[in-house]
């Protein structure tokens, strides 16, 4: 099954489009391909004629070329004659926007099993039914909301797999956003009738080379595909992370009633998925979180591989002592230790410091430098840290509030960061007007976060990739 | 000892500022008092003369009249000189910004009791040492870093109170301002030699007017204060918040070097606090998330008082399947419930709904209202939801994305919310161009969240809030 014609097609085209509502979907679908992406578009309605500019066709048989994707965005009866087109036609890709199929039960399996039975018998492409579909820049976009109501995210290395649309645009494309998330490609899978998440993890790991985390937003696997699905993850050299929705029994309740899914034991599922090396966020956040460092982190040549933060051996710097103290309250919890200063580390680290700020300066780690810094202290420290080898990973808990520090901050970190090679994650508060900071350090793949608890969650993120890689290279094992 | 003069000053002095450093911390409060706030200030400096057009003053005793606060910005050695000043002249409030005390050991302890001797003794208010003092908008603002570096939350019912200043500056007003949480007044407490957790606790209980939540961040209490601070806020009427950081081994160890102060056992302060109806949230989120929800609410008559969600049976009201799985699943953790239906109330909610959604909603609880969702839609069940007097809240994931959805939904809720009095509160996505509809939600009082976590914490935090309220009032008992 070719999912290279779904995500890259050369050529598409809509059916559903309607003359009247300018806010049908596949009105929607027809116009951001045309406008805002680059793909060949045609669209297909009964009596021809256009819309803004843009020339119909009577039926699909009537157009110039067999494109290689079809947008379908009608019924669901209709829908199935549509696919049978595609297997006569041989139009190798569909997205089916519509429900009406599993997910209502009664007529709805069977509507759905029709649809399975000519797509497999004739090696078809279909994406949903009862999906938003693809979101694959700078070619394609099927969703059917308005591009001016979401919020795309930047491009980058996470393929996105939801099983719902909602969360997709919203709790992904929103927050990734926010926090400078690349992604490659979107994918809502719907009902999953046919392209389920083992075969989308099957191509992003070895098809699509932009793509080196992938994600997946589950309520469930698909029937009998778990095994499948675990096998391909953990021979994937990329990232592969699931949450799972639906993990109570309330949320069960919802799932039944939007997907048609169900989500097993998950005591069960969260061995397994371990035992695949599986990333498993506990939380929305943490998922963002480690996406956002292994994104940064993909920027690199050999992230994973260099056992950067395998034991989590860190030390914190902070401005402000109840900062340090609030991410020291932290490490244990995300299975990371401060490593001990010596006599002379500290006595080191003291004369690197000012005369003013030396004297109320703490040393030990967590190290206050205190609000009297100047950026020259900060220089220093970080300078003399990165030789430290027993320090895998530096916390920077960097506030410019403190009338000394200057806007070359950001600057003067990433300059000694990208020299000596030691991993730093930074906080900085979410401020605009510290944009320069922030952007400084994220030019030289400097993960900043904007809570103390996403940054520490971000170095515990680092350190179970990389025990991952280790693993899989047999150079340590799980504990 | 009059706390009124430290926070509502009608005239202040500085002594410590630099001609020379336009930096120092004493010049950049004496020119942010000047240019910014409403209090008459006065300049201290050996020779006299002037800076930005402020006459300098050589010593107190020459100045006009005496002022209500003195903020000291000098060495610890010289502060004693200038706390005897204040006892001997007259001046009944003082901040002292420099470290040097208590919190370096040795010789610092024995200035501070020396401080602390000559305060009690002449009952004088002093704040600090090692503090950023207040800030009490409109009136005074003696946090020494810059005004255009830091940002400020909006004015409000929340009295804030830190052991760290960076904490207070950061954590606290960044955080406040991207949720819209209002402040009254801001306290940085610093060693709290004289002015302690105990008496801002009485104080803002029941001589200010403005606060009706008082919201600590401690490292520990002071000692021998525990039991005080305790019974003051069993006996308060406002709400009363702690946060404690320094609550694990990692974590102790950065606040000894810091402000002196020792967390003691954690377990034994949790129980303490909760038998006197402290509420302490599990997390910054948590904590941000209560002051939001109870902020908004003091804006309303009796906020407290009627019983409103006292045993957390609410109805989630969603436009995306997704969202609506991931808000049930989290109702357990927060002690919540999701009524059930009867089946009337299933087919009444159905006929609410246009044709075309109404086949594919979902009307068990979570209800799923999907992306073909029309305002008039919403409208009509949360109307209707209103009047089931078994729900005690309803939680609205309201996604704007779906293109029948107007820029006036907010205001349409708010109109509901407002003549049928029962609690909403909403998730909206945290985006620049939906804030006109946050802002119609908000100025109804309406609590809007950005993460489908905080929206289910926030009902939570309000029935925490509103169980304390019938328990102090005998209507019910802790489980």
């Amino acid at each position: 099954m070719d999912l290279v014609k779904l995500f890259k097609p050369k050529s598409m085209a809509v059916v559903g489009i309607s003359k009247k509502n300018p806010l049908s979907p596949g009105r929607i679908v027809l116009l951001k391909n045309e406008f805002e992406m680059n793909v060949k578009v045609y669209g297909i309605y009964p009596t021809a004629g256009e819309i803004e500019g843009i020339q119909l066709y009577e039926r699909l048989d009537k157009l110039p070329e067999m494109p290689d994707l079809l947008v379908i965005a009608v019924g669901p009866d209709d829908t199935l004659g549509y696919i049978q087109d595609c297997a006569d036609l041989g139009i190798p890709a569909s997205v089916v926007i519509g429900g009406g199929f599993a997910e209502i039960g009664g007529k709805g399996i069977k509507r759905q099993q029709e649809l399975e039975k000519i797509a497999f018998e004739n090696d078809l492409a279909v994406l949903g039914p009862n999906c938003l579909g693809v979101y694959a820049p700078p070619i394609v976009d099927t969703i059917f909301l308005p591009t001016e109501r979401i919020t795309r995210p930047p491009r980058g290395s996470v393929a996105l797999i939801s099983q719902s649309g909602g969360v997709l645009v919203d709790q992904f494309f929103v927050k990734f956003n926010e926090r400078n998330i690349g992604v490659s490609t979107a994918v809502s899978i719907g009902n999953r009738a046919v392209v389920d998440e083992s075969m989308l993890l099957k191509y992003f790991s070895t098809v699509d080379k932009e793509t080196s985390n992938i994600a997946f937003y589950l309520e469930g696997f698909k029937e009998g595909k778990a095994r499948e699905f675990l096998q391909l993850a953990k021979e994937s050299e990329d990232t592969v992370i699931v949450f799972f929705g639906g993990k109570t029994r309330e949320g069960k309740v919802a799932t039944q009633s939007h997907t048609a899914s169900l989500a097993g034991n998950y005591r069960i599922i969260y061995a397994a998925l371990r035992q695949h090396y599986i990333i498993q966020p506990h939380s929305e956040r943490e998922l963002l979180t480690s996406l956002k460092v292994y994104d940064i982190l993909s920027k690199r040549r050999n992230p994973f591989g260099d056992n950067v933060v395998t034991y989590g051996d860190v030390t914190i710097v902070s401005v402000s002592g109840g900062h340090a103290v609030l991410a020291s309250d932290m490490l244990k919890t995300y299975g990371l230790n401060a490593i001990r200063f010596t006599r002379q580390e500290k006595k080191d680290l003291k004369e690197r410091m000012n005369p003013v700020a030396r004297e109320i300066a703490s040393f030990n780690n967590p190290i206050d430098l205190t609000g009297s810094v100047l950026d020259t202290d900060i220089e220093n420290i970080i300078r003399y840290l990165s030789d430290i080898e027993r320090i895998e990973c530096i916390i920077l808990l960097l506030l410019p509030y403190p009338p000394n520090i200057s806007f070359q901050i950001g600057r003067r970190i990433a300059n000694i960061v990208s020299s000596k090679n030691k991993p730093v994650v930074c906080f900085v508060p979410y401020v605009p007007k510290y944009s320069l900071i922030i952007e400084s350090l994220e030019l030289a793949n400097i993960p900043v976060f904007h809570s103390i608890k996403e940054t520490v969650q971000a170095v515990s993120a680092l350190k179970h990739r990389t025990r991952i890689t280790n693993i899989k290279q047999g150079n340590i094992h799980w504990e």
